[in-house]
């Protein structure tokens, strides 16, 4: 059996865990106070071509999400998003848990688009009863974006203008964000993005690490006393060396790219297989998720030897399916898929 | 000038000062402990027929939604409303304060159809992801609605046994109560709406009160220490007489009832002066607010003599203009607008 | 039967009742954008002798406490209180509910010390771990306090300048602020307490209010958008003209300070009273509430003629008994008690 | 240099590592679903004797109270605790940011006494007024307590019956367990513990895991949809096999009491060394931490070769110096502060 299930099937890449075990009985402070962690922040904010970003680590990336989006709005504030963006549909409310509603747009293919968000601002503002309503105070996208399409420079260059002619911060997911600047059709890279948003997160859990996330405030604008909002949450890692060693690992000769990488090319392949065996695209990604329609008989014979996600029921006789590649898929495993 | 703003620009109706300074030198324990407001409670039952139904009195509408709702929820639960819905849009994200998720379903005409929920629900229990989702743990929906349109007697059953199907209760918010059921296009009762709906208040700031709202659990299920959960959301009145005298006056003799009739009689003087101004309609409503589109030169005209609600923008030269009926709106009033 | 039970068993002051009928039917804007309202407001910054103070309206006290505390305060922040402080024990975790953390404190007679917080501040400060902690944000008094003690000016004094040295908030809970100002053992004046605290509010609903209290921003201090947080904690009144109206006629020709020396005045005769009848004393309030020793004989014999309250137990054999005096206490209460 | 900061300046026990790696390629479902996470629980129940207990893994201490208390406790209710306790002192108001307050009680040497609770339950219940107060609905513990000392089983008993008494969970935060259960002094089990209390958890994070704690449900009585709530909370890691593997490991071959032995052994030696120095004992404890005073003149000689925390300001001149063993302490470490 091989699996194509999701990204974060493995553990950590090998080098991660190496780097764990040779650290691993030096005596280091905690909460993220380590020289690792330092050193982290440091190649980060290098790649990021942004010497004066905060960098911040948390666990999980709903939790990075709840926790940026609550210390960042104001009370009277909520966040757009599209209907479709993670923090609407698939963090059990954790947005809400803070006190704060998601303004839920809609998307074109997982998008937010410039011009949506314009009119909503435009009625918003020109609406005289907007007092009883909630602010918009910050705008949420995801690169990629959960059904796994990218913004172009242009678009997010729009969306950029567009919130700081608004004065309202942009914030970008990045739980996946290794790869989409891999993908062949991104025009974007992470200068571009750090850049052009106000505060986004590069995703450890999916790109490679056991867990992890690395927010970074690219505006002189952490929250003030960040750290307490974070144990507030109760997100603040005793043994932030964990969080460190990963990303400084990451972030050492480029292997965070390098991984991401190496799944666009697995996910190359199994496009390619996907035309061979004649399946149908249900929606064509240029990153690291495939998703086709499939008629359940032949979905049940490719469960024999696959490993795979349901992602949702196309019709009476169909289901759309996910195959997704990772920092971990092997040559191998693209055989055995070839083969089944 | 006369006003025809909205359905909150009088104070009480008179009968109800008259009973608040009658009764005013009393000596009454505070909190709702009061025998007025236990005489309140006892006759809205009656009027409900539904002898075993518990009320309790709160002050205003957002409030009595986020309490009811809050209270009612379980931690993993939100609540599904019309993307028009009141505590979707206008309520500053009262209910997100409370940590549940509003979860917008689109409506027709500001009414929730059974058929949308069923088909959201459905895909709810189908989706194997659903753990990181906010469950559906409560239907909200307004009688009249926010536009001023009334559920057929049909519709609310349709509601009321899909919501028993799924075991999810129905709330409906009433804060225009009295003028949905004495509308001439209403099939509902008063009656039929405790026994279709498992909580509802009746609103009584838009109906004569100076302030109040009576929330209704109609199956046994006000929550636990409930008294408690409303202090600790700020919402327990000391002087609870004062909301006490007003629905135990409101509820004597059927001044509720009779009151509302009024605001509908002159609602429908209202349409006979639309239609013979030949002004043009945007919504029909068969309540107590009409919504018609102006030509911006004709409102200012218009605003010379009359108060009303610039509702929104309809296009470049043109505003659709709220004019809104209540108990407090006399022949007076209605001979002025004829004249304007 | 006579009623001492505590300082809000009637309605609102005849004259109060006289303006709301006055003024009952006039067209009025909702929300506190009347012209009472902003009259009110003007009559406040007038008597606390500050032309540029902001004075917002609410229903409640702990609704009061909830809006002004949770506003004030920053994500990481909680309030300092007495550990006998309103907000530590009487509101059912109002303050707990919006996110945040009373820090109690020990008082002397219901008094928090200057020198008890500094020393609190002073340990906090030198602590390395205080990012672990819940930073203090705002001081909380109440004056009169719970158990009807009085701060004298020095006392309020060094609270001021202890709180601007270490720059947090000072915050006074003035649910019975009259009687604290007109009693005989008061050196503070409501201008003193403009000028020393950040904000304050004077209470209402226990001094001749239906409900109501005002508070005051003394520092330029409001928070922004404070009506649509106002309005998310379901706190905001559709009929402001209710709070506005009372309070416009409260600080029209002194009348707050007029009925609170009246209750102070009959305060001191129930004091004689006591002191005739040889009753012991618990604990000697220069305000409203009395606070007496009873057997319980002896007070089973009382409550024949007499409703109070039962403040606590004493002894197996003996109980607390409160007796609470209020603008609304007549000669003729006075006499029953004198005769019971 | 060696450190005795405290017990979590190392990564994880080797054992850990080496399992990590060997499973790290294993393509494994998320969220806990895997069959290490499912072996775990097993474990830990075995190991409780307790074969019907839940067993859920989360990330750290903070959290996992937080999550615990929070979707335990009913809306009206809060948890007791000692004033001296984690959650009253340094989690940064984690509790109170899920809307519930911590009644803070004293305790003595760190341990709350069934009498004390007692005490406070039956004033609670006789209080007429309690309804305007926060309910109390669990008590915290915390075993070892914060300053080391440990209740014995009598104490325990004794709480446990009391909480059975007044139906109200019992819940034991071990974050430092193993160093409690392995103390000499300790007259408990962890079947004890198991059966005396409504909820635990097993501390991962300071007793040889990178991070993670093990909170053990024993009454049937995990609240419902606990993932969902888990994942509301920012608090539902997606590669739950980091949780899984790493108790899989410390409950085989009693791997987590083995290190816990040892490092009492370290203390044990730590306390020798401390009688033979002469050095002052500021608290006798039987676990890993032992607190000392120091004039600040030896103090910094000692920081020279030695990493150790300054717990507090004992006088003038003297600080309160703590020096923590854990699994992670060595033989040299012990020599270098002989010699130091």
């Amino acid at each position: 059996m091989v699996s194509f299930e999701c990204d974060y099937i493995a553990g950590a890449h090998p080098e991660i865990l190496k780097r764990l075990a040779e650290t691993n009985m030096e005596a280091l402070p905690g909460y993220g106070m380590d020289h690792y962690t330092a050193s982290a922040k440091e190649k980060i904010k290098a790649a990021c071509g942004m010497t004066d970003a905060e960098v911040e680590f948390l666990v999980g990336g709903t939790q990075t999400n709840a926790v940026v989006i609550s210390t960042m709005l104001r009370d009277w504030e909520g966040v757009i998003a599209a209907t479709s963006g993670h923090v609407s549909v698939h963090e059990s409310g954790a947005i809400e848990f803070t006190g704060h509603k998601v303004i839920e747009l809609p998307a074109r293919d997982g998008k937010l688009e410039a011009e949506t968000i314009r009119k909503y601002l435009e009625t918003f503002r020109a609406d005289v009863t907007n007092d009883h309503m909630v602010f918009p105070g910050m705008v949420y996208i995801s690169y990629p974006t959960e059904p796994g399409t990218l913004y172009s420079k242009a678009e997010l260059t729009a969306l950029s203008e567009l919130c700081r002619e608004y004065e309202i911060p942009l914030y970008l997911d990045g739980a996946r964000l290794g790869y989409g600047l891999m993908s062949e059709a991104a025009d974007l890279t992470l200068q571009d993005i750090a850049r052009l948003v106000d505060v986004f997160y590069i995703g450890g859990t999916k790109v490679g690490a056991l867990c992890g996330e690395a927010v970074v405030f690219t505006k002189g604008n952490r929250p003030d006393h960040f750290m307490t909002s974070v144990k507030k949450r109760g997100a603040l890692l005793a043994k932030g060396r964990l969080l460190g060693i990963q990303f400084d690992t990451l972030f050492t000769d480029d292997l965070y790219f390098r991984i991401s990488r190496h799944a666009i090319e697995m996910a190359s392949k199994i496009k390619e297989i996907i035309r061979q065996k004649g399946w149908r695209v249900y929606m064509d990604s240029p990153t690291n998720q495939q998703l086709i329609i499939m008629d359940d008989e032949q979905m049940e014979e490719l469960a024999k030897s696959v490993v795979f996600d349901r992602w949702g029921v196309y019709d009476e006789s169909h289901t759309i399916v996910r195959l997704a590649s990772s920092w971990s898929t092997t040559e191998e495993d693209i055989a055995v898929l070839a083969e089944a």
